[in-house]
């Protein structure tokens, strides 16, 4: 039988660099090793259960889901330790967290509020669950607001019964892609200092925290400098996009894995041609893709609604032709994921895999 | 059994409203009826097999895809009349666009370049699909950019064997949302005299258009009192979106139908509350969605990433509370729907149906 090749494959197309990928879950691990930190890789990025196995293989400690739903369905694909990195509110999602925390041997959840506690304790009863206290950086999103409401919540949390106060979680979202070093830099510091106020109150009420987890592609070299987290959410690392390829790097580097394939499906107009990939083919809140390879890499994107995307020439170039392979970076690489069912995984030209995304579209 | 309740589902869902969307499928059927043009409903707003046959029987001639995908899902679902709107260029798509008319009474499909007519006509051998020529209105996505080439084009059409020419397609998509209505009549105006003096090639040809497919829920109204089109591919009107409801209307009115259901997850800043959807609940590219009820309509929707929206209340206005289930108007109806694999169909308060988005994620 004649190989699968990546050309044959329709568009747009989700592909996957297979030793790219292998090289910075390597990379990552070997960082983390050498720093004598753990990881446990947000699968956001990847929602693959293949993709965590490869971590978990690499040494990582378990991995993090956003949601409830990616949490069911890694563990249905046999994900055994798992935080969930944001709180899980409603009535019926308690009772769907306590059944999971049945169906494997560790679960995590984040919490910020003291009613969220007492409703997980009533539906966990004995069974059990590690609990971390969710402390806003000061973004507003979700976490506790001050160190006061810290020590409260974790000694609500330790209060209970099935509960196990494990930590705090502490994620500077709003800081990953700031452009320059030295400004992220500044940034982490100073939150930093803020962090080391609550775990001093914390420890300071006998509540000391076992787990300072967070961080992210964009922080976790200069997290390690500042040496308050020791457990690192690192997500874009395995792909990489433009957004993280726009910012200044700080520790060890990482290859472009993720490109989106397109094809050229309309020439009609000198300087500019339509490609097969608009907003359906990936996310747009980080603006618009760059090209890695298939014609001139200063060539711009625009998009042109939910199926197309312009590709305009830069002056002096030549256009691409019609049926012509243009692969794409992604903007931002999870929500762009999150389109697709399957990444087409590739060594070179040759099509090696098709890996499921596993928790595709698992957002409630 | 007790009846399964709206409020009881996991969330973000998105939720369809049956009455509403029954009348809005009602209201434009009679509105075609009334005009005596033919009803193209496209898909690419639902990517549903159940409401391509609710307006095939409310009267609609057939459908609309976007892309071949779309319409292998949905003839796999047994919708039998289908134009797909974009061109279908690379080799293997051909082939399948090929296959693909041997399996449903009717299939059509736009072109722009003679060499995709030669491909498909080599293809599609005797077996036969209807071809439409698209004209490029401005906005360079697809098309041909002149009488000239349309003539051209058609004759091409025409002189294959397979090939049935049926006539032109003609899609001004950006003036859909000119907010004003008088704006959009004379922008409107202005692009129906381009393709009259096209029209008018085409027939001196001997290349007569039967068919003048193209319009939107924007300009359908406006479309008709200008009298070129004859075929009317409007989509968004059995849902309505944030984007449709910000300009004003011409012609019958449509109810928002579609909506998604959110819950409140953190509350710890007096003010603002987080919401449990962000941008992998609703696509992001038309901006920011409103709120439809739940709490104050006066709230201001701010993405705060994946999974997370912050919902900022009126000053004066009281924050809904931890859990609170808050109903949103999405900001684009099209994309946000390819995020979900459900529609959650409901009659007021009861859950009446799941309807699978059929066509989910099929942009290849």
């Amino acid at each position: 039988m004649t190989p699968l090749r990546r050309a044959d494959l329709p568009t747009p197309a989700l592909v996957l660099d297979l030793p790219a990928l292998e090289r910075n879950v390597a990379a990552m691990a070997a960082w983390a090793r050498d720093k004598g930190v753990a990881l446990r890789p947000h699968s956001k990025t990847h929602k693959s259960g293949e993709i965590a196995r490869r971590q978990r293989a690499a040494g990582a400690v378990g991995i993090c889901c956003a949601k409830l739903g990616e949490a069911e369905a890694l563990a249905a694909d046999g994900i055994d330790d798992i935080l969930i990195t944001s709180p899980v509110v409603p009535g019926q999602a308690v009772e769907r967290l306590a059944r999971l925390a049945r169906t494997i041997p560790r679960l995590a959840v984040v919490v910020d509020h003291p009613d969220n506690v007492d409703r997980i304790a009533e539906a966990v009863g004995d069974g059990g669950i590690d609990v971390m206290v969710d402390i806003d950086p000061g973004a507003h999103r979700t976490g506790v607001a001050s160190a006061s409401a810290a020590v409260a919540l974790a000694g609500r949390i330790a209060a209970s019964g099935g509960l196990r106060y494990r930590g705090v979680q502490y994620y500077c979202g709003t800081l990953q892609h700031v452009t320059a070093a030295g400004d992220r830099r500044t940034a982490l510091a100073e939150r930093a200092d803020y962090l080391r106020t609550i775990l001093a109150a914390l420890a300071a009420a006998g509540l000391p925290a076992e787990t300072v987890t967070g961080g992210g592609t964009g922080s976790f070299a200069i997290d390690a400098e500042l040496g308050v987290l020791n457990e690192f959410q690192v997500g874009s690392y395995i792909f990489m996009d433009r957004e993280y390829r726009d910012c200044e790097v700080v520790g060890p580097t990482f290859e472009q894995a993720l490109a989106i394939d397109t094809r050229v499906i309309s020439v009609n107009t000198p300087g500019r041609v339509t490609i097969d990939a608009g907003l359906k083919a990936m996310a747009t809140d980080a603006g618009a893709p760059v090209v890695l390879s298939g014609t001139d890499p200063a060539s711009r994107y625009v998009f042109m609604g939910d199926e197309h995307g312009m590709l305009i020439t830069p002056c002096g170039g030549s256009d691409p032709g019609l049926g012509d392979l243009v692969t794409l970076v992604p903007p931002h690489c999870d929500p762009t994921v999150n389109l697709y069912d399957r990444y087409v995984v590739v060594k070179g030209d040759a099509v090696v895999a098709f890996w499921p995304v596993t928790a595709r579209g698992r957002s409630a």
